[in-house]
């Protein structure tokens, strides 16, 4: 079922599949924002979903596709963050083992909560052979079926439920936008946008300092960054094959912005929509800022990616 | 109409009236936070009302029950912020003047909104007599209907509304708490609590720094608290005689909390409800998490007062 690009019909099975775990989150927005923005953007705010992140989606997709033995080995990953998160919660709920390899630099917020689900953590360096090479001693010593992030089908369909859900509560979006960090939720969101709101552009957003998809959509291959250095830690990673294969396809643009335009953003959604998100979801309202005649009296729609944010290190 | 207590019917008009200009705010809970409570805990969230604040609904329902001749003076009020943007936002819409007197150490994200919203500043000391000697100079020079932020039954009856809505969306709450300051907001909850919800119990929570509330109700008479230190800045206030005398008849019972159970309490929120609030907002939930074994089990709902906070000056 996970063995290619998902169809629409496995999109809604696992919509359908995930509903009874995960939040259906609100949509808020914002007039003093629509009036600086000069459009309607409306914020689908996935900080509210369990654990905090849309990330969830993904990882309960995986879990609940495991097969009888893999699940009795557990599941391992590496992540920055919300995923170890999701996946060590979705595991926990459905009695299975966790590890996770985190790097050492991830948010304390993030660490603690991993263990409070119940994983396992190693710690690694912050880049991806460092991250691959811990987790590959990890499996080698539990045995654990291990969940990528982002290069897995069953995780990008199950990040593709955000934007299905977002597209039934607030339909006929001009544009939506997500960040892209590995590329799991803006492949997703394009699948979901490409079979069930083929008129809705979408366009994705990302941190000039960690601007791998930009370059690999111009490129035509995939070129990943090294050790990026971007406030939006959600962001740090690059693209995969079979994230940059659909958004090399689907996506129209990719919109990159400035660490001070990513905390001005993160301050005016703190400020205006009275939520928390961490960096990552303020990307794309940067992004709607910085190419404002673009958007102009248009209906948008940004996925809110997520509300982990340490509290102690906030950027303004 | 208000020229004493309301009664049900007055709230219930009031209720009717102000429902086309302000939000039905949310209510939201978190697993975690009941977790660590041992309570099922309720949020009413009216940091997503307009200005950001419960006050909105009592500026509404003054506003609108000025008669002609007050519309044309223009209206005047001393705040430390809230109600300020409330009454300035409220008479905006109504194309009515307004005349704001704020201290000049009132958070500076308040000052800019009340600007924002077209009022005129006039900036006192931080105590009650610089503000009433302030006012009354703005008053002889404009001949402006003072709107008192709220020793003013239509200000009571306003604030009541978001005990009335939170009852529809939540019925049956064993407590039900709010923050007391000046206590609009909490004389309006235990009316309303006493009308249509009369088995729930209203309880005030207050900063240990500013408990005039509870002292006054100890002692039976108004006792004011001269210049208190608390980082709630919203209950800094003293209760009033309209106010006094609602609470003192119909609140069980007020909980002071100290400022870093304030603090913590308001992070837990942050953190855990993803959604911005003020320290003010904070004071029902330590109250709570200081006194488990009242709570415990209990369906308690708590009225968020507000979300506007200095993100510069943040207390954790």
């Amino acid at each position: 079922m996970f063995s290619s690009t998902p169809n629409a019909k496995v999109l809604e099975i696992v919509a359908h599949k995930i509903a009874p775990y995960i939040h259906k989150t609100p949509v808020l927005h914002s007039q003093a924002i629509n009036k600086i923005a000069g459009a309607k953007i409306f914020f689908k705010c996935e900080n509210f979903q369990k654990v905090g992140a849309f990330k969830f989606r993904g990882a309960t997709n995986a879990i609940l596709s495991l097969t009888k033995s893999q699940k009795k080995q557990g599941v391992a990953t590496h992540s920055s963050g919300n995923h170890a998160q999701a996946l060590a919660l979705a595991a926990k709920q459905a009695g299975i083992k966790a590890y996770i390899v985190m790097p050492e630099n991830s948010p304390q917020v993030k660490k603690e909560a991993v263990l409070a689900y119940g994983a396992e953590i190693t710690f690694c360096e912050s880049n991806l052979a460092a991250r691959e090479t811990t987790l590959a001693q990890v499996i080698k010593k539990t045995n654990a079926h291990f969940v990528h992030p982002y290069d897995d089908y069953r995780i990008i369909a199950g990040q593709a439920t955000a934007a299905m859900e977002f597209q039934k509560q607030t339909p006929n979006l001009d544009f939506l936008l997500a960040p892209v960090g590995g590329g799991g939720l803006l492949s997703g969101t394009a699948l979901a946008s490409h079979y069930f709101s083929p008129k809705t552009k979408v366009f994705g957003a990302e941190p000039l300092e960690a601007d791998d998809a930009f370059r690999s959509l111009e490129a035509g291959v995939l070129i990943p960054v090294e050790n990026p250095q971007t406030i939006a830690d959600g962001l740090r990673t690059s693209l995969s094959q079979k994230t940059f294969q659909i958004i090399n396809k689907h996506i129209e643009q990719i919109i990159r912005v400035e660490e001070r335009e990513i905390s001005a953003a993160m301050r005016l959604i703190w400020e205006r929509v009275k939520i928390i998100v961490e960096p990552s979801s303020a990307v794309p309202l940067a992004a709607v800022l910085k190419r404002k005649s673009l958007f102009r009296n248009k209906k948008v729609g940004i996925i809110l990616t997520g509300g982990n944010v340490d509290l102690r290190c906030l950027p303004f």
